[in-house]
């Protein structure tokens, strides 16, 4: 895999780098079964890559999980589309630069013609090619652009180089994000790597987060599906940056059967304890990785509520809190203002009792039984709200409920770079 | 009614007015049966007015609709007790300066001796006062303030001055908000004249948003209940600045009795139809004001959906509209970018039809049956979006149902007013 010569990585201003970045794009392991490259279909003006193409071993499945947006987009309905049978995935394309979404029936040709020529170059059917597209909503993708590079794209195939990868399926991200993982079933070795993209949204650009995992395991499509659904809501769905939701929204795990272990045929298979935490600690690896690239962000917020009538009830209240503006500018503005959080808590419309809501600001309790607590030390809060990681619990006294959610502050940055005119 | 002499009405830091402020604050009717003064406990350091005080004839009687945060506040639970019974109401006592919000049982007393204090001073008891407080959260009133301060303004009382009123009871509102109208009933001549506060949230107070609206008209406390809840959910419910709400919250109405027509029992009472259209009409202008002094706010924006399964449903949609940070930015930037709208609609969760869903900002549509508009002209676009005031219409093509709904935009100067350290 040979990135191509690019001025910029990134989008067309070059933002700089989140203050909130990890140090370093991780190591992640080759996945054995699946090869890539990266290369460049002008659907941006300026020079970076914006295709990304990847090949799998003939006995890969896969599986995804969609958008719930309900206008959707033409490559999701695609991707729902190919995986619903067998579940045999062949190949994955990927875009940077149109969304081809809400584009009727032109954008749906569109997605089959990209597919059906990334298929015949890697010797798949149409069918078994999955599609994802990221960038401006409205416009039909021109597959003229992408077959056109499309060849030269599929000529140089080779074991992945997830760095380059990462950064072809950028669109306002700051930094490529990756996450890895090794795990055993039934005592033989395997490998998880995945790749994502997102920080928000970006005019005109949709905020899409697309993450791709992929592992040698050999794992059969509903097992990877049931998984996939319910780790994402624990990573993925447990995250918020402005609380709009793209249409292109997916997560896609693809298992390309080359580890040597008997396969595994169901979820319910005590074979995949160790698969399933490496798999989630790869996602919520990079669900918070795109929270820490949430456009703006100067801090990465934890959220954890408990004493919720249920856990359900508590993510609506840790939701409500992570998305209130008030209480995100509140934190860009270094400020433990709890009442804006117990605001937030009642207005969520879940069951809590007043007399016992308490806030904790990492170790300091801000708010104690309903009342500011006797133990409020202004000096202390003050210190810990200027850290860049921040930890707030809040009990609402109703149940054993819990939730966790991460999500970063509001800045003036944010209504800058969403303010920008599109053109 | 006396003003005291003032520095600044305003906040602290005297914000410039905001750029969609009315030219000039109306002239009200004077309603028969109100008195009121204003003066200074000194709940904010700096000085300016802080208390308002109403006393109402004694055929008075009241209706209020409030939060449904589930936080509430010691006024607010205090006024719903004093309106359960007959809905007699001798007086109203208004501070700003201090919410007197999850304050506990301390909380609770001093909106009691409040009223206590200010009932024995014009003659009622305590029960029939009504209260309202806006400002910093989780702070016990302090009543001896109040108290203090109390003989002095009662002596005071003298026909309402709308402006002083309406100045007193703000915090960071950058202008005094108030509307007025007149309606018959019976063929005799009655008058409604409004006050209200509200522009958003500001550390560390709450976005409080009060109304208070007096007639001299002769109606019953349950017609007064039901006609207000109904055009409540469509006047202030239909407004959102920030998505978040108040624990103080408030619209309360009074009718004096002193027109001079038989009184009105029930809302069913077709002698209503006038007042009714003109206490709407009181109701939608004061709500409109508080949008107009939406913190940072430069453009006021009316969100109508149409094609929805139901109003309910249309409802749901606008407030995804008019919540949307991605939205509220694009329109701070003057981008007509209806694919954020789209985006909107589709994450409301509301049934929608993808094919027939169409935008048009003012007179000019973007998007037209799933798609972008064949008629889309950037060129007028761009000029419609400089307006100050912007209409957007979307149809969902589902079905019947209709909504409008009031918003500005997300501007910079927001996250600078709600980023400000509390202290």
């Amino acid at each position: 895999m040979t990135a191509p010569k690019t001025k910029a990585a990134g989008a067309a201003k070059a933002a700089p780098v989140s203050p909130l970045a990890p140090a370093s794009f991780p190591d992640l392991p080759a996945i054995a079964g699946v090869r890539a490259a990266i290369g460049r279909a002008g659907l941006y003006r300026h020079e970076r890559p914006d295709l990304a193409l990847f090949a799998f071993a003939p006995e890969t499945r896969a599986a995804g999980v969609f958008t719930t947006n309900a206008v959707g987009s033409a490559p999701t309905d695609w991707c729902k589309q190919a995986l619903k049978g067998t579940g045999a995935a062949a190949g994955l394309l990927v875009n940077a630069g149109c969304a081809n979404s809400f584009t009727g029936a032109a954008g749906d040709a569109a997605a089959k013609k990209t597919a059906s020529t990334a298929a015949a170059l890697i010797g798949a059917k149409p069918e078994a090619m999955t599609l994802a597209s990221t960038g401006v909503i409205g416009v039909v993708l021109d597959h003229e652009k992408v077959t056109a590079a499309l060849p030269a794209i599929a000529a140089s195939l080779a074991p992945v180089h997830w760095p380059d990868a990462a950064r072809a399926i950028m669109t306002t991200d700051t930094f490529p994000k990756g996450a890895g993982a090794t795990a055993k079933i039934d005592g033989v070795k395997v490998s998880i790597s995945g790749i994502a993209k997102g920080s928000g949204m970006i005019a005109p650009d949709m905020a899409t987060m697309l993450a791709f995992v992929f592992t040698d395991a050999a794992i059969a499509p509903a097992a990877l599906k049931a998984m996939l659904k319910e780790e994402t809501d624990a990573s993925f769905n447990a995250i918020t940056v402005d609380g709009d939701r793209s249409t292109n929204d997916c997560v896609l795990l693809y298992a390309t059967h080359q580890a040597k272990h008997a396969p595994v045929k169901t979820v319910a298979d005590p074979r995949l304890a160790d698969f399933r935490k490496a798999l989630k600690k790869v996602l919520v690896d990079l669900a918070i990785q795109i929270v820490r690239d949430g456009e703006g962000a100067t801090k990465l917020v934890a959220v954890k509520v408990k004493g919720a009538k249920s856990d359900a009830s508590a993510k609506i209240i840790a939701r409500t809190i992570c998305e209130s503006p008030l209480v995100k500018t509140a934190i860009a503005g270094e400020d433990a203002n709890w009442g804006r959080i117990v605001m937030a808590v009642g207005r969520s419309d879940q069951p809590v009792v007043r007399e016992k809501i308490s806030v904790k600001f990492g170790p300091h309790w801000a708010a104690k039984n309903g009342a500011v607590s006797k133990t409020y030390d202004e000096g202390a809060m003050s210190a810990y709200m200027k850290r860049s990681e921040l930890e707030i619990t809040v009990d609402v006294g109703a149940g054993d409920g819990e939730a966790l959610m991460h999500t970063c502050d509001l800045t003036k940055r944010y209504v800058e770079i969403n303010g920008d005119y599109r053109s």
